[in-house]
């Protein structure tokens, strides 16, 4: 069985690490945390083993009295490949021992894209993060991005593509984090990272992104102009939508929702781990084309959880335990709980 | 000399009263109040005569002691002319009453268009409401954007436009408005009413907005792209925009400013009454221009103020005081200290 190390058991971390348990080819050894505050207690508590990185932070587990299995160095001798997890920046400084240790690891968004030798989404470019020992999944707001623009363009010819990213502010547990009370532009100037973010899976992509953070904590929303080489209709667009993973339609009338905070609710309601939705939601009524090549829409990120099954096929990638891309996409959702087509109900 | 009445003391009457008393060929006559509360003791604190709508409102205030100058049914029987800035919808139900009195009256952007012989922007069609009855200034994002699109389109051919609005949720004293935390699709189904609104001033324009509210009093923000028909340069439209009046351009870097937050900051640091912001601001970093013909910006929006100077237009047009658009303009912009082309610096 393959084994993988969690490091970094922060927002991406924890859930990475609830997602790898949920795999049958693939294990979780254990986590690696520098501090024994409340989520090692739960990490412990719930059957994980937590490593830590090295002898000071041993000690402080020791005199808090939580449980600690061992030092980083021991379990990367053991284990197959790395969900480095870290804050971003961090992850770099430890790709050297990575390397000593012979293993894989696949880093986060927040790392620059040259860390590793593949910027990856499994929609777009799966095949060729195959046997990597390097992987970048990229950022929330990216994986969002790729997704649509990846679904859209397997069956029609994506030409263009302008999209306006309305950006949580925060994530729910970030008390030091603003705004409170302003629309921040973020930056003034085009594009903002996430078109050039988008350009490392997709080189070829004419993009334009401008984003905005605002004082919310849920999700971000995107509204996404896509400018197509064919004609097609709007229901070619929801058809090709229902059946595309990973993303899911949501009836704003059907539903009786038309916000993030709504539709959290819904998701929690659902009975969804901390409240995670790893799809992709697409507002049903928002899909709008204009003299046929012209596709605008709007969909929300729940940005905590949106890159926790791209990070799993990424490791499937790296290993080779999968050469088809969609068949990993599909072992991932089944076992993650993922739901296609319509959330609930369509209208 | 011209008199003329402001019916409804809220956001937008306060803003006009104070705006007419600053204008050497418009009198406020006075101003039109159901409460005696804050607003009406300071009203009468700086000198402007309070006007009730009937016997009882009469009472209201002779009982709590704030001076009531009279009934609005004898007020009408002395002015030129009403702006009226009662709560949407509500100036439909006075219009028998400007009627009988043979008033004229503007009417704000909450009314349905045809409460009006014509929508207005003077940047836009100041000549079609000259001499006109019924003169409706729309919202204030409507406001925003028709500014920019005329702006632009004196100098170029504006062929189709697109636009993001990050509207704020509520107005600083709007206690019971939300989203507290949540991004509102408002409404999920393109078009937002703005694109709608924009048409009645611009029939013949290709136009798509989204809006999303969000939670944040301060300014509405825009993400705006414009499609010309003829190439042009960035340059080009910097200058055009430096150029026109009631857009001011904001240097993000030179001024060390990139939210609505800080901008408002300037604007109280500036000592504008209330923390007013007349003019229009487009971040200057934001101006793009790809392939020549598509332009894109970002454009901040103080909703309580922004549609103040094109009330005090619209009456000059209604009562034919000045026939030309851009001499009105310079007048009313003259005497508020509104400012053009670069907000203290230019980068």
């Amino acid at each position: 069985m393959i084994k993988v190390l969690v490091k970094g058991y922060g927002t991406i971390g924890k859930r990475g690490a609830w997602a790898l348990r949920r795999q049958s080819d693939l294990t979780l050894y254990g986590v690696v945390k520098r501090r024994p505050d409340y989520s090692a207690i739960l990490a412990v508590k719930s059957g994980i083993d937590v490593y830590v990185p090295g002898e000071e932070e041993l000690r402080a587990f020791e005199e808090s009295g939580v449980r600690v299995a061992g030092l980083l160095d021991d379990a990367l001798g053991r284990v197959d490949a790395v969900v480095d997890a870290t804050p971003g920046g961090v992850g770099r400084k430890y790709k050297g021992l990575y390397v000593k240790h012979g293993v894989k690891a696949v880093f986060q968004g927040g790392e620059a894209p040259d860390v590793a030798q593949v910027s990856f989404n499994p929609l777009c470019n799966y095949s060729e993060a195959l046997g990597k020992d390097f992987i970048r999944v990229v950022s929330c707001n990216t994986t969002a991005l790729l997704r649509l623009i990846c679904s859209l363009n397997r069956y029609f010819t994506v030409d263009r593509v302008r999209a306006v990213i309305v950006r949580r502010g925060a994530d729910p547990k970030e008390v030091r984090r603003g705004p409170i009370n302003a629309i921040v532009l973020n930056p003034p100037k085009l594009p903002s990272h996430h078109g050039v973010d988008v350009k490392t899976v997709l080189p070829w992509l004419d993009i334009q992104t401008a984003a905005f953070a605002v004082p919310t904590t849920l999700m971000h929303t995107h509204f996404i102009q896509v400018f197509l080489k064919e004609g097609v209709t709007r229901e070619d667009v929801v058809r090709v939508l229902e059946g595309s993973p990973r993303i899911v339609l949501v009836g704003a009338e059907a539903l009786g929702v038309s916000s993030t905070a709504e539709l959290a609710e819904v998701i929690r309601d659902m009975g969804r781990a901390r409240g995670d939705m790893y799809e992709l939601a697409v507002w049903e009524e928002s899909v709008t084309v204009i003299d046929g090549r012209e596709v605008m829409l709007t969909q929300s990120v729940h940005q905590e959880s949106i890159v926790v099954p791209e990070n799993v096929d990424a490791l499937r990638a790296a290993l080779s335990i999968e050469k088809d891309g969609e068949r990993s996409i599909n072992i991932t959702d089944t076992a993650l709980g993922l739901v296609g087509g319509w959330l609930l109900w369509s209208s």
